[in-house]
C-alpha cells in the first residue's frame, strides 16, 4: 500500500463536492475535462509514489551538506526532480504562451499534497520555484521573465524567497539588507538572509533568489522595503550562464525534520540584483509569493497529516492485540486494536482533521482558479478576498491539527511508532516545521484576527459567514442533517458576535487587550470552518451506498459532537477580554 | 544559566506547600533535617549540571550501536553514573543496614528530577536500576538481596524491566516466554522480550534483569505470569561473575528520541533464571516497579517540560523582534518578544504545566513516604491507595502536558527551536517517548477510569476527592481565593457525577461504552486534580512578598481561566455515553 493521499477521497472532494469539473466551461480551462485532470493526477501519483517516496527516508536520514563550496543533496532529489520537470508540472498551471497546459491551479494543489505527502522535502524544491515564478509571471518585466521566469517553467532554474535574517524573522521592517543603485540600473546587494529553503544546490542549471532590501533613502520600515531578483549565476541577455554572483552559503541549518531540502544562511556580498516593479514596493508582491507558500505550507501540514492517517490505520488494521473489553477469555485469539475503541478514537480524530484539511485547501486553491476565472470582476474580487481571509486558517490550521495528527499516527503505533524503522515518527517531525515556517501560527492568528476578518469594513468575515450559511440553509431541510446544521448557525452565530466585540475594543484603541487571544480566535475560526466544510461533505456523502461515504457521516458526527463542541468555551475565552496574557508593568516570569 | 529545574521552586514546593519538613518527625528520617536535604540537592544538582547535561546532546547525536557482540554507549555515561555512584545515590533511600542513607523518596524523587533534567537517558539507567532494586528488596529472598540486590544499590549492577514482546506490549496476557523449573531449583528461560531500556551495555559490572515468562502447566493469562531474576552473567554465592548468561542482544531499536539508553530486543536462549517469591505471582510483583517507573516517567515529562520552559523564558526574555502593538514607529527599538501576548501565552502555559506536574509527582513521591512511615496501618493504607489512583495521572497526564509544554517551548523560540543548535528540539523527540513507555497513555487512562477509581466501592475516589476538598475548604474564606475554591468544588462535584455514572453503566454490563471515551476521562481527571494542586501553591503562596510568589498567583490564575474551564464541555462528552469510538458491526473506516 502506498498510503499517501486516498485517491478515491480526492475524487469525492474534487468532483462531488467542489464540482472542480465546471472550470472546464471557463474559456481558460476549456481544453481541460475529467479525464485530462485524472491523467494528471494518474501521472502525479505515480511519479510521488516511484520517484518521491523511494527516497523520502534516505533524505531524512543523509541530510544535505555543504562542503564550504557546494552544497550537496541525494541524488535521488536530483532524479526525482527530473521525473518531475520531464511530466511538465513545472508549469502546468500556467499559460500556453509560457509552455504551460493551463492546467487549473486546484489539480494542480491536488498533485502537489500528492508529492507533500510522499517526500515533502523533495517536493518543496518544486512548490518553492512555482511560488516564484508566480511573483516574476505578476510582476517582473518582458525581460525578466524571459531570463528569469521561463528557465523555472522549463525546470531549469529552481527559485527561493529570501525575506528573514539572523535578527529578523516575524519582523520584516527590520530588516538590514542594502541594495544600492548602480550607473547600469542595477543593484548592488549586502546583506544576511536567514532561514532560505533551497538556498543553495546542485540540482538545477541556476537558483533565482527573489530577496527583501532596502534601497537607502527610502521610507523607513515595511515601506521601504524593495524585491529584488538575485540569481546564483548571472545570466546575459541571450540566456546564457555568466559567472556566479556574489550570493555565499555562510552555513546550513540543522533541523529536527525537513531535513532532504537544505536551509541555509546566506550571505549577500555584492551580489547583483534587479529590482522587479517599482521601488519600495517590494512587501506587496512578496505578500503574493507569501500567499501562495502558505496555502502550500497547510497542504504540506496536511499532506502529512493524510499519509500519516493511512499508515495509522493500516497498522490498527493488522496489528493484533488483547481483547474486547467484554472479554475475559484470555484463550481467545487477540484483535485487531483499531476495534478497542481509545485506538479508534485516535484515527477517526486522524481522518477528521486530514480529510477536513485536504478539503480546505482544495476549496482554497479553487478560489485560486475563481480569482483568475470568475465570469466577473465582481465575483473574481470575491474570490480573492475570501481567499485572504482563509489563507491564515489554511496554514496555521492545518498545521495545528497536522501535528495533532501526526503524534496520533504514532500514539497508534505504541513503540513502533516511536522508532526510525516506520515512517510515522518523520512525519512528525517534518509536520513539526509547519507551525513555524511561513510565518508562525501566533503571526497567522494576528493576520486573521486583527487584519483579515475587518477587512474592508468587515467584507471578508462576511464573504466567508456566506458560505458558511449557503451550507447550512441547503442542509436544514435534510432531517439527517438539521442537527448539524442548527448547530453550525449558532456556532456562526457565536463567532461573528465575537468577531464584532473584539474589532469594536480594537477600534477603541485598546489594542493589545483585543487580540491577546488571536490564537484562540484562530482555534475559533478554524474549528467553525472545518465543520462547514464537514457538512458539505457530510451533505454529499448522505444518501449514497457504501463504506466510504458512511464514513464520511460518521466523520462529520464526530467533528461536530467533539469538535464544534469546544465553540462556546472559546467565545467565553475571547470575550472575556481578560489580562493574563498581557505583559505587566513589572514582570513576575522569574524562577528565582 | 543551568536552566534545569528552578531550585527556588523546589523548595516552595518541598518546604512551603508540601511541607516535606515534618517528615524528620518520623523514625526512619530522623536524623535528616532540611540542611541534609538541601546538602543532597545541591550534590544532585551539581553532578547534574557537570556530569549529565554536559553529554546530552551527544548522548542524541551518537546513539548507542550494537558490534554484533557488544553494545557502546558515549564514555560519559558511565563517568556520570559513576559520579552519581560515588554520592551515594544509588543506595540513598534505602535501609542503613543496606548501605542506604535512609533519605525520604520526595527527596530522591526531586534530585531524580534534576537528572532528568539534564539528561533524560543517562538518568534511566540509574531510575531502571532504582525500581528494580526495589521489587529485590520486597520480594526477593535473602540470598537473592545478597547477590542481586546489594550490588545495585552499590551502583556496581544495573537492573531491568523485561515485560514486552514483539507481538505483546500492552497484552501481558500473551506473554510467549517460557520458564521450564530445572532439577537444582533454577529455571531456563526461552523467548524474546522488546523494548528492553538498558537492556545491554558495559557500563556496570552485570545486568540484572527482571523477567517476566510463564511456566508450562501454569493458569492461562495473567494469572500464569512468573518473575524471575536473569542476570546478564551469572553470579557465585559468593558474589564472584560467572560465564555470559544466555542472554543475547537481537537487535536495537533506534528511536526518535531518548536516544542515550540503548533499547534493545534480547533474546533468551537457555537463559537461567531465578524465580522470584512464588511461581505466577509475576504480575503482581512487577506491578511494584511498574508503578514506580510510571511515577518515573511522569517525573521525566514534567522534568522536560520544565527545562524546556526555562528554556524558552530565558530566549523569549532576551530576543528581541518586532514592537508592541499600539507602537507604530519603526524607528523605536525592538522588545523581548516575552512582551508579545501571544509569546506570553506559550511561556504562562509551559509554567502552569510544568510546574503544576512538578508539584503532583512530588506530591505522588510524598505518599510513598507516608506508606512507608505513616503512624498509623490505616494512614499508610490510605497513601497506599490515594498513590494507585495517582499513578495513571502522574505518568499520563504529565506526559500529555509535557509534549504540550515542549511544542511550546520550540514554538517560542521560532525557527531556531526546529534546529540542533538549540536544545529545545531533542527535549520534545525525547519526551514523546513517555505518553507510550509504561504503558501508554490510554492504557493509563483505563487504569485510571476502569480500575482506579472504583477500587475498594469508590474508597479511592473518595480519598482523593477529599484532599481536593481539604484544599477548597482551607481557601474559601479567603477572599481573593473563593472564586477558584468555588470553581474547583463545581469541578469536582462534576467529575464525582460523571464517575458515578461511567461505573453504574460498567456495572450493568455496558463496558465497553461506559470506557469508550476513558481519555476524556483522564483529561478531566488530570486537569482538576492540577487545579486542586495550582489551588494550593496560590494559597502558599498569597501575601506573600515578591515575584516569585505572584508569578505563582498568575500562573493559578492563568489554569483556573484556561484549563479548569473544560470541565463542563469534557463532563458533557463522558456522560453522553455516544457510540462514535465504539466498533461497528460493519466497519466504514476506509480509503476506498
Amino acid at each position: 500500500m502506498d498510503r499517501l493521499i486516498s485517491r478515491r477521497d480526492l475524487e469525492f472532494l474534487l468532483y462531488e463536492v467542489l464540482d472542480v469539473e465546471a472550470l472546464t466551461q471557463r474559456e481558460r480551462y476549456r481544453d481541460h475535462s475529467r479525464e485530462t485532470f485524472k491523467d494528471t493526477l494518474d501521472v502525479a501519483y505515480r511519479i510521488a509514489v516511484e520517484h518521491f517516496a523511494t527516497h523520502n527516508k534516505k533524505n531524512d536520514q543523509e541530510e544535505p551538506w555543504f562542503d564550504g563550496e557546494r552544497v550537496h543533496t541525494n541524488p535521488e532529489v536530483k532524479a526525482a526532480l527530473e521525473a518531475y520537470r520531464q511530466a511538465g508540472l513545472f508549469a502546468a498551471t500556467h499559460d500556453y504562451a509560457l509552455g504551460g497546459i493551463q492546467l487549473p491551479y486546484v489539480i494542480a494543489t491536488a498533485c502537489g499534497a500528492l508529492f507533500k505527502a510522499a517526500n515533502i522535502a523533495t517536493a518543496s524544491f518544486a512548490l518553492l520555484t512555482a511560488g516564484n515564478a508566480n511573483v516574476l509571471r505578476k510582476y517582473g518585466s518582458p525581460a525578466q521573465q524571459k531570463k528569469y521566469l521561463l528557465p523555472q517553467l522549463e525546470g531549469r532554474f529552481f527559485g527561493t524567497m529570501c525575506l528573514s535574517e539572523p535578527h529578523a524573522g516575524s519582523s520584516l521592517t527590520d530588516l538590514l539588507t542594502r541594495a544600492e543603485p548602480q550607473a547600469d540600473g542595477t543593484y548592488r546587494l549586502n546583506g544576511s538572509k536567514m532561514w532560505i529553503s533551497g538556498g543553495d544546490h546542485e540540482i538545477a542549471e541556476n537558483i533565482v533568489h527573489l530577496v527583501l532590501a532596502k534601497i537607502p533613502g527610502g521610507p523607513p520600515g515595511v515601506k521601504g522595503i524593495s524585491l529584488f531578483i538575485v540569481p546564483k549565476y548571472l545570466v546575459h541577455d541571450d540566456g546564457r550562464l555568466g559567472p556566479r554572483n556574489g550570493v555565499r552559503v555562510a552555513g546550513l541549518n540543522h533541523k529536527m525534520g525537513y531535513r532532504g531540502i537544505p536551509n541555509c544562511l546566506l550571505s549577500l556580498e555584492d551580489a547583483v540584483g534587479e529590482l522587479v516593479g517599482a521601488p519600495h514596493q517590494g512587501l506587496s508582491y512578496m505578500f503574493t509569493m507569501m500567499n501562495e507558500a502558505r496555502i502550500g505550507v497547510g497542504m504540506g501540514a496536511m499532506a502529512l497529516a493524510y499519509t500519516g492517517y493511512l499508515h495509522a490505520l493500516e497498522y490498527a488494521q493488522t496489528r493484533t492485540q488483547g481483547r474486547r473489553m467484554h472479554d475475559k477469555n484470555p484463550a481467545s485469539p487477540a484483535v485487531p486494536i483499531i476495534q478497542h475503541p481509545d485506538v479508534r478514537r485516535m484515527l477517526i480524530m486522524q481522518k477528521a482533521y486530514a480529510e477536513g484539511c485536504l478539503h480546505l485547501c482544495l476549496y482554497a486553491a479553487r478560489l485560486v482558479d475563481e480569482e483568475r476565472t470568475a465570469p466577473t470582476p465582481e465575483a473574481a474580487e470575491q474570490a480573492r478576498l475570501l481567499l485572504e481571509v482563509l489563507t491564515p486558517v489554511v496554514k496555521g490550521w492545518s498545521s495545528e491539527l497536522g501535528i495533532r495528527a501526526n503524534e496520533l499516527a504514532i500514539q497508534v503505533h505504541g513503540g513502533y511508532g516511536y522508532t526510525r524503522d516506520y515512517n510515522v515518527e518523520q512525519f512528525y517531525r517534518d509536520n513539526r516545521l509547519n507551525a513555524i515556517h511561513e510565518g508562525t501560527n501566533g503571526i497567522q492568528a494576528l493576520d486573521l484576527l486583527a487584519r483579515k476578518v475587518g477587512m474592508q469594513e468587515g467584507l471578508g468575515f462576511r464573504l466567508w459567514a456566506q458560505e458558511v450559511e449557503r451550507t447550512i440553509q441547503a442542509s436544514r431541510d435534510t432531517h439527517a442533517l438539521r442537527p448539524y446544521a442548527e448547530a453550525l448557525e449558532q456556532a456562526l452565530k457565536t463567532t461573528a458576535q465575537v468577531t464584532q466585540q473584539l474589532l469594536n475594543k480594537a477600534a477603541q484603541g485598546e489594542v493589545e487587550r483585543a487580540f491577546a487571544n488571536s490564537f484562540a480566535y484562530l482555534e475559533l475560526f478554524g474549528t467553525v470552518t472545518l465543520a462547514w466544510l464537514w457538512l458539505e461533505q457530510a451533505r454529499k456523502a448522505l444518501g449514497k451506498e457504501g463504506a466510504f461515504y458512511r464514513g464520511k457521516l460518521e466523520a462529520a458526527r464526530y467533528f461536530f459532537l467533539y469538535e464544534l463542541d469546544k465553540v462556546p468555551l472559546l467565545a467565553e475565552r475571547l470575550m472575556r477580554l481578560d489580562d493574563v496574557f498581557l505583559y505587566p508593568e513589572q514582570d513576575w516570569l522569574t524562577t528565582d
